[in-house]
């Protein structure tokens, strides 16, 4: 009965795009906002086109890296907003001109992990650092103007006025959500709140140690206010960090260089009368896990580990006198949440005026001042610095 | 008005009984059934005779031990059953002619972690292989004919037809359970089934590995197959544990001696498509530990270490990639169980058939044959060897 019809494209099929980014061409030399051409998307991507981005120190261990996993040139970039510009075949999720969020882990929605509520891994997507897009092996949407592939970071690229991103890794979110708060939930702020909330599972009226107060440690310091922990105690090198750790619910301050002959664990187990029932380990050393792992009380503490050391890194514990104490040792990705159930609910929070998202920003920039983020990222003078793409 | 009554003895005052026990005097050696002396109790124990008591590897590793905690002489054995005999002052909870049996961690019922449901460590009285009794500082009960002290071993020395222990460290239980039945709950199969029920929290359908079908892990595999897990891994390298296993609920056999090129972990997750959602460690070597995790699944996968490696062992993981995957690790005491709730709760499924206990016990000698059932335990031919005492 349809035999005759002329083949007809009803809707505009997309074309590539020139735009700017700001490329990583070499390990640690400041980015280059140069013109790229941005590929359209394949099935099951969208392309997106990024209102604000905020900068992660993932970013900066990857800008600073010189081997592999490091490579280049990169786009990097993955705490961003943007808004859905032309979507690939197969794709009913997500419209032209949605309000999108990337999310560097996958959410299929349709695996035994994803379709679970105790796991927040997708198996389809295994998350891994890989420079090319989710589901198309050693592809890439981005070209400069010499016709060499740029790769992509973390399944965003989002120092870019246009990127590429899987459905699997996109997040619809209210449109009247401040993009610049939105974006810090694409990785740091929600790993540190979501560590609290989903992994620890932080109960009312416990105590919390958190060793390190950067974005991560005061972001649980942030979920753990919420979850209703009334001692949270803050462990940082830097006395500073306890004023900017108040805003955010932490209420006694251990600074680590001063602790004299005694150890930070001898110090809160003191303080606690036998130690925390939540320790988060936020800095990324080995050592430390340890030490959380003793501050944390016998019977029912949980230790949670957020930094990530070098991969060759191993942590050592006692096998006995401690393991038989009933602690538990845990460690997540992306604080467990699960990109598209959890992250509406902490949205709709920040919205409620429950969960505190504007202390995290404390500098915002224009696109063009990309490097200035990084230099303040570096000498750890910012939380989280805004960069705001061209309108 | 009390005035010029005169001061009378109600009740008989408990005088020290003579009776024979088996002492260990040298490590390694064989141990001496001979007469001893077994003081009064003091307030808040109970003396108790023994009924029957069974051997477990805590017993042989103390045993065979050379430098301290070990000590000498020393009555041995802590799973066991009796009839109390006479009690000290401020005892209410329990009266001369109640069934009880022994349990090496205490339940104070008072301190905030034997209020809590969270914890079975008592802070009143932390465990520790301790050779004095629970709560007088270096005293014991015995002595021998010479008037020379002889220690005290887990709070309990069931090698002696009467030991005095502390009302912490007692249960009554329900006098109708066969003797040789309930002495197990005192430590070993109460380990592991605790571990696989409390600890780790076993949910139905799950997917268990058992790394060492030893008697802590037969009673995990017994624990598991109670929590309805419907599939359970044994890892031994002894192949006869598994028609052992079998009676316990192991579904699978892997035999750890003959994995050619494969790891352990390698083959669990090529089985079990990805890991098992938990895995226990029962044989005590930081090695196994490693492989224990590496086999549980990401996302929710738990690694439950039982066994106890040598005090110096410490366990290494990976920091990276692992730690990250979502997985735990816990370490238990007594599987987690709280000695007066919930002991009693497994006692009555033994009763209500639900739980196993006779398969565990294998021999069963006279107590002028202990030394019996150390060469049994020590060859690794039986699960548990209940000694009678003469009645």
């Amino acid at each position: 009965m349809e035999a005759n019809k002329p083949v007809t494209t009803t809707t505009e099929q997309p074309q590539p795009i020139r735009c700017k980014a700001a490329v990583c061409r070499k390990p640690g030399e400041p980015l280059i906002i140069e013109e790229i051409v941005v590929a359209p998307p394949m099935p099951r991507e969208a392309r997106i086109r990024i209102i604000c981005t905020s900068l992660c120190h993932s970013d900066i261990t990857y800008w600073k890296m010189q081997e592999l996993p490091a490579i280049f040139p990169r786009i990097l970039g993955h705490e961003a907003i943007g808004v859905v510009e032309s979507v690939g075949e197969d794709v009913t999720e997500i419209t032209k001109g949605d309000i999108v969020i990337p999310i560097f882990i996958a959410d299929c929605e349709e695996c035994i992990d994803c379709k679970s509520t105790k796991s927040n891994l997708c198996s389809n997507f295994p998350f891994k650092i890989s420079p090319w897009m989710l589901r198309y092996a050693n592809t890439t949407r981005f070209t400069d103007l010499n016709g060499e592939i740029i790769h992509h970071f973390m399944f965003a690229s989002s120092f870019s006025e246009y990127t590429v991103v899987d459905i699997a890794n996109l997040l619809k979110i209210d449109p009247t959500i401040p993009p610049n708060r939105a974006c810090l939930l694409s990785c740091g702020v929600s790993t540190g709140v979501g560590a609290a909330w989903k992994t620890a599972n932080v109960e009312a009226g416990s105590t919390v140690a958190i060793f390190g107060l950067g974005c991560i440690g005061l972001a649980v310091a942030e979920g753990a206010r919420l979850c209703g922990a009334t001692r949270i105690i803050g462990v940082d090198i830097r006395p500073e960090k306890f004023d900017i750790g108040k805003k955010f619910g932490v209420t006694d301050f251990i600074n680590s260089g001063e602790c004299g002959n005694k150890s930070v664990s001898q110090i809160i187990i003191e303080m606690t009368g036998g130690g925390a029932d939540y320790c988060f380990e936020c800095v990324g050393m080995a050592s430390l896990v340890h030490e959380a792992y003793a501050s944390c009380r016998k019977g029912w503490g949980k230790t949670i580990v957020l930094g990530v050391d070098k991969p060759e890194s191993m942590l050592s514990l006692n096998c006995n006198g401690v393991l038989v104490q009933g602690k538990t040792l845990m460690g997540s990705l992306y604080g467990g949440l699960k990109p598209k159930s959890d992250v509406p609910i902490l949205l709709k929070r920040y919205m409620d005026k429950e969960l505190k998202l504007d202390e995290f920003v404390t500098h915002e920039v224009e696109f063009k001042d990309i490097n200035k983020a990084f230099d303040l990222l570096v000498k750890g003078e910012c939380l989280r610095c805004v960069i705001w793409m061209d309108k």
